[in-house]
């Protein structure tokens, strides 16, 4: 069976959706999409950067995040073909560590605690295909990489391109 | 730079002195080494084993372990002259993954977030040696495998052994 290795923010939940909504509601200010390259964080204000980050590493934050559209019906699928594990690279931000596992037990219920790893580093990890959002994650992989479009990566060039969970289906299940 | 994965539990960190100490004081019990084989929680009374495995369970119980002999000044000299990985299969455990980190940041300050992995399975990692007291984690091993000896490996033939910090020293620090 072949192995995919597939991300979780900006690919299967939703950070950046969630903290842009509280931002509008709780101060009502908004995000410029423009400035997200590299970062989403660096579409945020700058004076309200620290906020933003500090909402990001509070415990709690990745518990209840919005999940990416048609996802959870394409990993059922890419469960039952491949071999899946999810990785994300959690350790920069302890308090998310156990909201991350719970998060995919309530989604996915599908998958199993052995399928999942929080790191620091993706070059540690192995696999035939990568679903990730980062080229610091993508770029070092053995496999075939593929980059899963988020407003922050729209500049980055070279890699073959997922848009949506619908795009994955038909590129792994045919 | 040659790649080294080490693991925590029974390597670097001592759970199983840290609960037989605990058993001894506040329960007055005491283990047969005799009959842990496969696993040290299998030295326990029978009665008292889901009393353990709730205590393992909890949050704070992998905060404040016992460091293993030597393992502090034997890792920093490796990290010098390798790439060192910490990787705990630690999913089963959601309270112990907060734990783990702070732990090492406590006992191992020479390591960065970036070195760690909390892990479902091992199966997931490359690298060119692992230092591990499980078959279950050095069976699907690509690189060098090296069994950690454990009172409960100690039945486990077919690998090479580190017994302490200081052997582990001669074989990587020549």
């Amino acid at each position: 069976m072949e192995r995919i290795i597939i991300d979780m923010d900006e690919v299967i939940a939703d950070p950046m959706g969630e903290m842009i909504e509280w931002y509008r509601r709780e101060h009502g200010g908004d995000v410029d999409f423009g400035k997200m390259d590299g970062s989403w964080l660096k579409g945020f204000p700058e004076k309200d950067q620290a906020m933003v980050l500090e909402r990001l590493k509070s415990p709690g934050f990745f518990r209840h995040l919005p999940v990416m559209e048609d996802s959870q019906d394409v990993l059922r699928e890419l469960n039952k073909n491949y071999e899946v594990f999810i990785v994300s690279a959690a350790m920069e931000f302890p308090n998310s560590l156990k909201d991350k596992l719970e998060w995919l037990a309530d989604h996915f219920p599908f998958l199993n605690w052995r399928q999942i790893a929080l790191t620091g580093s993706k070059d540690l990890v192995f696999g035939d295909y990568m679903i990730d959002d980062h080229v610091k994650n993508l770029k070092g992989f053995k496999g075939k990489p593929y980059m899963y479009t988020a407003v922050h990566n729209l500049g980055v060039t070279g890699y073959d391109r997922i848009g949506n969970w619908k795009e994955a289906a038909k590129i792994f299940l045919k």
